[in-house]
């Protein structure tokens, strides 16, 4: 990104690891609809920033005080790499280290990921192998992809047989399908409408989808539940009507959980009787994916005994370092076949 | 209520008891401000319903199935008292038993308790003896001003040394005062003006008190908190705008809760950088006490083992059956000396 | 059960329809160990008692106050049915609704299931009926199997991705592994050793299959996860010395959970350091699983959804009200090649 | 300590700060029963170790990579230091780091705090600053008393007016009742005899005192609650059985939460309908406190905000460095009236 709505390559100076850090060079890599909407000014008006937040890297520097890692090293590298000498991740949720998702540091506070060389903190606690034999594919979608459609997952305490909706099947969209299959959901209704995304969602264990191209999505499911309403509610797209929606298809004592980027200059206005006068104990949540190691083992588990293959996702491969250009401007102009596209890059 | 702003005595049957149920006349009753709410249209056109939702009252006769209790018990009877069978109270929630609220049966599904008789459903599992030697004020105040500032409380999830702003100190915002201070709050800033109810929440161990006349309350309470802002905000007062300050005042990852009956007029208009585009892991939450015998019995052993005095939110008493319409009366004025006004009633 | 060690058919008057209850015939009844354990003296010195506590059946009649069922239904009987009107349900657990399992009526407080007509108490509350279309033999799989596999793996708190242990893949072991499956586990390995059962572990979402016949459990699965242990571990089967083992191959932090119905004259002898002195933030948990119509009606859904067929448990079927006897016998006499039987009734 | 049940002083070298660490001096310290059980060889047969691990101190170095901190800062020292860098720290507990306890730095694997200087590893997540007029007795008593009884008070997960049991009233379990009482018990019992113990209980809180010495204490505490029993027993004192007796007095789905640091020799002997055949729902949980800087940072706000005074506990003061053996011995003896001692210390 060299300034707003102009992104291009530029060079800049190799980053420096310091005693905790490890420097790794990409192998692969995805673009993801946070790049092009930082690129597009979303993150106010950055200049010469390196985009990119979800990479399989090899090692090829480590700090001093790095004893988990050494070059040569190929690692998994989570988008929410938190600083744990921090306070911010002793309380519940470690994204936000030293502020509001400042766990969060490629884009916000540094360079990111698409570059010959890029950094990452506290390497031993941040950084997972990639386990032998692991799909680099599949592996790549943990980072992001799954941790974040999986917190949404979690934040909304799905119990056994719960009627669960997931609006917007985007990739983290569908990765709450898989989750919310994953975590004993009965009926699991996806609203979407592209076809390789629908197909994708039914595999994940989607048992209906519901389409904004046949009417209001409320009635919709409202219908389908006899006018009883639905117990969880899944935000991963939309704009800030997505939450009334969300509360008017709810139970009450029900929860909606978002994951759902909102835009800034976006405004939710609810009707105080939407939210039932404040009495209907529907719980409203949202927030950023929790960072670090552990969190990306158990999800490269997940994948290692076959719970479910989120490579599903990957609709384009790209081969090549220099191939990051083309597929992020597909993520940019977001073709309907594609769900995500991925770059694997083979350096010598 | 005769009908909307009008308020008189009317003549009604006594009530009959189904075979799970009980009737009662009251010994000790207060007004709250849902009952004028109610009286002023806030529920709707309604005609000729009996107001009143809080009581002690006297057991005259119980239906064939009441095993627990006879005529001439003395009994606390909780304004939320479900339907033990239905499906609804077997989920997390019992306050909403078949559908939104409707747990809450004074004033939204039969008459009230401002009555010579009122009808209790399912005696067994609603009604809680007074236990001896209790003092009938402290106890007429768990009924609902306790029952829902605790569930504020209980909603917020407090942990030790939590700082904790209560927004709002009339009766249910002081109980939260109070309920906060006995989950192991740290600091505890209370919102309001009113001298009576500053006494009350000092001596119930709020820390700072704040006032929206000395200027905005978000940005005093940013500045006593070096920026920090607080851990946990509890609603139990105020407008739509009410949860906006909330999140403002919020530190990422805590928890609003929200207590406060909106007025159905009311919109809440967040806009999305407040909630930190949805990734700011700050929980809003809003809901109505649950109800039943149990709840109610431990909030009485509460106050028979000495951990606060409820009784101290009563700043008016009355006597007698006839003073309702004075207690009632006063309540709908609000003169600046009142926090809770009750009446107790003899029969002979 | 005639008496102890001795079963056999007897005559009884037909039950008695409480106002809140119903009467119902057979249509699908399976035996379960608890039953057998009852007739060989397990609940004490008993006489005259029918046994049976898994049924799907038909109301015959129904009390007054019933709301939701009349003669005819076909309906799906939870074999935890608490008293909703007693206080023990208002707190987390309804299965002690007046006192230890008090929930578990049948065999406890009354005849059981295997009988020409058979009593439920607060019919509205604790009766689902059973959906169109649904196959018998599956729902007849939720009533206890599934509730209670599944209430264990809810007492595990499984996160994605942890690594979880079923001790013993009898009936419910497997609906645990399932249950573990839909809980998000990554590695999920199942101890037994049947055939039968193996196979349908696997079926379920076991990953990793443990003998007893290979050797100490503890060390296999050490051995298996390099040292480190498990995150959770889920008990049903075995002995007493169970716990210790589970213990043993747990985590720090991780949790024990215990569905196993231990004999009265069992001792758990665990030696302090076991449990890391105390120290270990390891949780031992236990208990029955709730009842109540809701949590049927969502494994109901499960099932509808295709989230996994719990008839798979069945490897045994008899038809006519008169197989019965074979069918207890058989699950008295554990054959290698059962897992569990069941018997279907057709009544004119 | 020199050999086991040998204790004196002895010269070491001066501990060196890692690039994350820093050396502190002591200005207060508090012998545990744990440094007098680790000299008696509870952690085996040690030589030339330092004990302590409650302690004040003043900041005399630190390591390049520390940012909080500085030469001559009074910082607060948790007894629990978890390395924030590994993974042990990403779960649900941060006091098992690396396995068992590992967190637990002093003592286990590095010399404690009672020497001239003493090493704190990750000092910026695991210091804080003394705040500004605190009484340093107070502050003292944070660092494994408050945060230890704080600990089996969270595991114990009570409701407002829950009874709970406080079985040991030493300083743990005297800061395991003012906890219970700060997180809404209704009727909370203490078990102990020590008069001086007694009368701090009463005055955080306990409402009743039961003693060994005037019968079972089950028996007793059965007869108190009207055979019903208790909803959360927390032990802080006694033998193996002391489980035995927790959960004998527990009601159905209680929780007994342990903080009581049992003796490797010892043996818990359950028999299993003690714990309802394990179908009783009453968890057994117990675990080491949780480390870092802000669960102490939360605890000193809670002594600012004066919701109790932890410095009650301190019945014996010592001034000089030379004292601590005085107190140490005294700690060894445990005279009747002796709740804790500490000592202050003053450098020149």
């Amino acid at each position: 990104m060299l300034s707003v709505n102009n992104v291009g390559w530029l060079e800049k100076e190799k980053p420096v690891a310091g005693p905790l850090d490890a420097i790794l060079r990409p192998v692969a890599v995805a673009p993801c609809s946070s790049d092009t909407h930082t690129s597009h000014g979303g993150s106010g008006d950055q200049k010469n920033l390196i985009l990119g937040h979800e990479a399989i890297g090899e090692v090829v520097e480590v700090g001093e005080l790095v004893t988990r890692f050494k070059p040569g090293d190929i690692v998994v590298v989570p988008c929410c790499t938190p600083d744990w000498l921090s306070l911010g991740v002793q309380g519940k949720y470690n994204a936000h280290d030293k502020g509001l998702m400042a766990s969060f540091k490629f884009l916000l506070s540094k360079d990111g990921v698409f570059a010959e060389f890029f950094h990452v903190n506290q390497a031993d606690a941040n950084l997972v192998k990639l386990p032998e034999g692991m799909d680099m594919a599949a592996a790549l979608m943990t980072v992001d992809m799954m941790s974040t459609g999986f917190h949404g997952v979690e934040q909304a305490e799905i119990g056994f047989g719960d009627t669960v909706v997931v609006i917007g099947i985007g990739p983290v969209g569908l990765m709450a399908v898989a989750g919310a299959h994953l975590k004993g959901a009965g009926r699991l209704i996806a609203v979407g409408t592209r076809p390789n995304s629908i197909a994708v969602a039914k595999e994940y264990g989607a048992t209906d989808i519901v389409s904004y191209k046949e009417g209001d999505i409320v009635e919709q499911i409202m219908k389908m539940t006899n006018g009883e309403g639905v117990d969880r509610v899944i935000i991963a797209g939309g704009k800030a009507d997505t939450i009334n929606q969300a509360l008017n298809m709810l139970k009450p004592g029900g929860i909606v959980s978002n994951m759902n980027y909102f835009d800034a200059s976006e405004t939710f206005e609810i009707p105080a009787w939407e939210w039932g006068l404040g009495m209907s104990n529907k719980d409203i949540r949202g927030g950023f994916c929790p960072g670090g190691a552990l969190r990306i083992e158990k999800m490269l588990e997940m994948i290692q005994y076959n719970r479910f293959d989120p490579a599903k996702l990957i609709t384009h491969r790209f081969e090549g370092f220099d191939k990051i250009e083309d597929a992020f401007k597909m993520m940019d102009e977001k073709p309907a076949d594609m769900i995500k596209p991925a770059v694997f890059i083979k350096w010598d």
